[in-house]
């Protein structure tokens, strides 16, 4: 390894260089004029892939923006790394706001300026680069690597999961890795074990066959908005717990050992509230701020409509009301289970004045790989070596839907190895990426990969004794 | 009497003619280009009134378009009877619905039809024809009459009130006179001796500073939607009754005449069901539909919004959420008071992690007019005379602002003498007025001044004694 890491320490100035050309290609997959840019940036990688001594690249057509494919094997007895990523990017508007356009790329105080820098291109192409390192120094590389580099991330990456249905054979591995999320801070090392899923529905309740007049009709006909918010009142109980019967059956309980993470973990609960400008906090019963919107399910009504919105009285009875709810979802609960209770829940509850209609949004699986697992522990200890300090190790409350997609078709898990910060201004103007993280990054990705063999294997051992 | 009587059946085609000259203006209050034909229109009137010996006529003017005012005084001993309606029109859109241009108006089996014929300019030239009747035919007048024709009702009265106050001294009557409503049925007489008033506000809670990511925060942070369901929810119990203290606390109970009168009500319910779509209704405990609809109060929610409405999935965790309630009021309910106690309410129940922003968007009074009161006795004895069947005593769910305002600033009561039909189209193409129903009611006015003189006078005395 050691062979691989001083490859990487010396040829970090042409990493970035080579980094810029590629940030150079404005692939921007939401709007279709850039499709050329988008497939001049997958053939770009692919390039770089066969740079670096990997001959098996391919694009994979999608019927959208190509994958990605490279693979590098070294017997069986390895253990397979799957890493995926994306090479498109965000829209760069409003342009006015960048201080240097956002296809030129800035390097000012150990810092990259361009669209991609940080999502997602320069933490993809730190794998690339720990790749390299190994192939190129002659170090033997500890594992099979698979690269899955997609290009519709940004614009909802709706090929992505057929994708891996077709070429579920081609894509087998031990272990997903993903570079595409933050450190818990600064220097603030941390790996990302479990994200929330989601089920979302759409539900309409009709009353009278039309919009009636208040005054003519106030008193005798039920109205919409009423049972709506009657119905939507009772999905919540006084300790702040879903109400859903069976909503918590297969909610995998907080061990011991992660309360403890959590409570390890740097929070400051009053500047929490001052950024979103609350000044109470509701949780469930039972559980801290960061446990409850990331390890526990939760319950919003994401949108509610229904009668005048307009300004002024008008003084309808209205025919319909309706909402958007949906619930954060987490291991074991499944999206349809839930959709399905919700719907019992509903129906069970709707009066004979009304109609409703029930409409599945779809969702999402939550995600969790154990912290135990040989990729989660090789993971801290490749973070430990690069930091000089343990990773914390966090859950996330939003969902990823690729880490669900990986683990539902291939039944692989996922080790989120992300070294953006949510400073990076992914998204926005003037996007960057620190240059000691892109380093960070590609470091601890080459100490990844003897560790994660190690790992393996000892696991085997356990198993087999 | 008779000889007015003689007189109206006399002259009726020549009525008729008149009035079809004035539906030829079209009197438009809402478009101002209509304006000079609206002008014209209360300058026919006008000129109709002189027509017809009553000299004492003047256009008010209000800053918007006139009043048409005119007075015919016949002594003090005599009770003062104030005619208000109105002299404006609507749009007549969609002009391709009419089978005949909606100002160019057409006889056609008995039935009139023209933009404005039964809303309400054939109803207000009844009031003027009836005059006619005495004035021409020798008869003596036994009321002291005062018309009040305003050209603002189809645009929302806005100048009414304000004219009512400053002509207070001038509007003194005994009781106000309207046929701009309609009979229970068809050859049905009804009378209309109240109506529920109203009170309307606006709500707005601010959770959170911006919308959040739902995933991210969801869990810890409440949702403005699901408490404004809350407080929404808990404003009626299970019996659909009204939660807020005090609300009931100025309600007038029905009495056991009226409820008498309400079951002899022609009234199908499977029918009113069919008519609106609905399968059940809900009234609150031990009222019927038309009890609970025109003589209890009612609270409604007439809008509600919060969220993403868009199609489809966004998972936002909103910042605000807001609603739109109304109160139909009953006598001797306050809207102020009423207001006030649901302002009290909600900022009791708003949990410590909202924002409540309360607006009063106003409302009006309810009314009602004694059963016992000389005017609603005449007007039972002359609707008596014309149908051969004593009229209906019904009340309305709606609000007439101006009935309200009449009793608040003149202190005065209003009978509702309408004599239109709910299936006369009005605000709709082909508008038309049975003429039947115009010289009924040209004939019921004639009867009533008599008879309302004659029931003053039996008042005094029963006062005295």
């Amino acid at each position: 390894m050691n062979n691989a890491l001083q490859y990487a320490e010396k040829k970090f100035d042409t990493f970035v260089g080579e980094l810029e050309d590629w940030l150079r290609i404005p692939s921007i997959s939401t709007d279709s004029k850039y499709a050329p840019d988008v497939r001049r940036a997958a053939e770009w990688l692919a390039d770089n892939f066969r740079g670096i001594g990997i001959t098996n690249v391919e694009l994979l057509e999608t019927g959208g923006h190509p994958i990605v494919y490279a693979e590098y094997l070294v017997g069986p007895d390895a253990p397979t790394v799957l890493v995926y990523g994306h090479y498109d990017v965000q829209p760069p508007d409003p342009l006015d706001l960048w201080d240097a356009p956002p296809f030129e790329p800035v390097r000012k105080d150990g810092v990259l300026y361009a669209r991609g820098s940080s999502d997602d291109k320069g933490q993809v192409f730190m794998h690339v680069k720990a790749a390299e390192a190994y192939l190129k120094s002659g170090e033997e590389l500890p594992v099979n690597l698979k690269f899955f580099i997609e290009g519709e991330e940004e614009s909802g990456s709706v090929h992505l999961a057929p994708s891996i249905e077709r070429y579920r054979d081609k894509l087998r591995a031990d272990i997903v890795l993903i570079s595409d999320t933050a450190l818990f801070g600064e220097g603030v090392p941390s790996i990302t074990y479990g994200l929330r899923g989601l089920a979302y529905v759409e539900i309409l309740l009709t009353g009278p066959n039309r919009d009636l007049h208040s005054g003519v009709y106030g008193g005798a006909v039920e109205n919409p908005i009423s049972v709506l918010a009657r119905l939507i009142s009772g999905l919540h109980d006084a300790q702040h717990a879903v109400t859903i019967p069976g909503f918590y059956d297969d909610v995998l309980p907080l061990t011991n050992q992660e309360r403890a993470n959590y409570r390890a973990l740097p929070f400051d609960k009053e500047q929490w509230k001052a950024s979103i400008g609350v000044e109470a906090v509701r949780t469930e019963e039972g559980y801290s701020i960061l446990e409850a919107t990331t390890a526990r399910p939760s319950l919003d009504v994401n949108g509610i409509w229904g009668g005048y919105q307009g300004e002024g009285a008008k003084t309808v009875l209205p025919s319909k009301a309706g909402a958007k709810i949906s619930m954060r979802l987490v291991p074991n609960q499944r999206p349809d289970d839930i959709v399905e209770k919700l719907r019992r829940y509903l129906e069970a509850r709707v009066p004979d004045t009304m109609k409703l209609e029930f409409r599945d949004l779809h969702g999402g699986y939550p995600s969790i790989t154990p912290l135990d697992s040989p990729a989660m522990q090789a993971a801290k200890q490749a973070m430990q070596a690069v930091y000089g300090r343990e990773p914390l190790f966090t859950r996330e409350g939003g969902s990823i839907p690729v880490v669900a997609d990986f683990k539902r078709i291939l039944n692989v898990d996922t080790v989120l190895l992300g070294f953006g910060l949510n400073s990076d201004s992914i998204h926005s103007p003037n996007e960057h990426f620190g240059l000691d993280r892109f380093r960070q990054g590609v470091e601890c990705i080459i100490r990844f990969f003897p560790a994660y063999r190690e790992q393996m294997a000892s696991a085997e051992i356990a198993n087999k004794s």
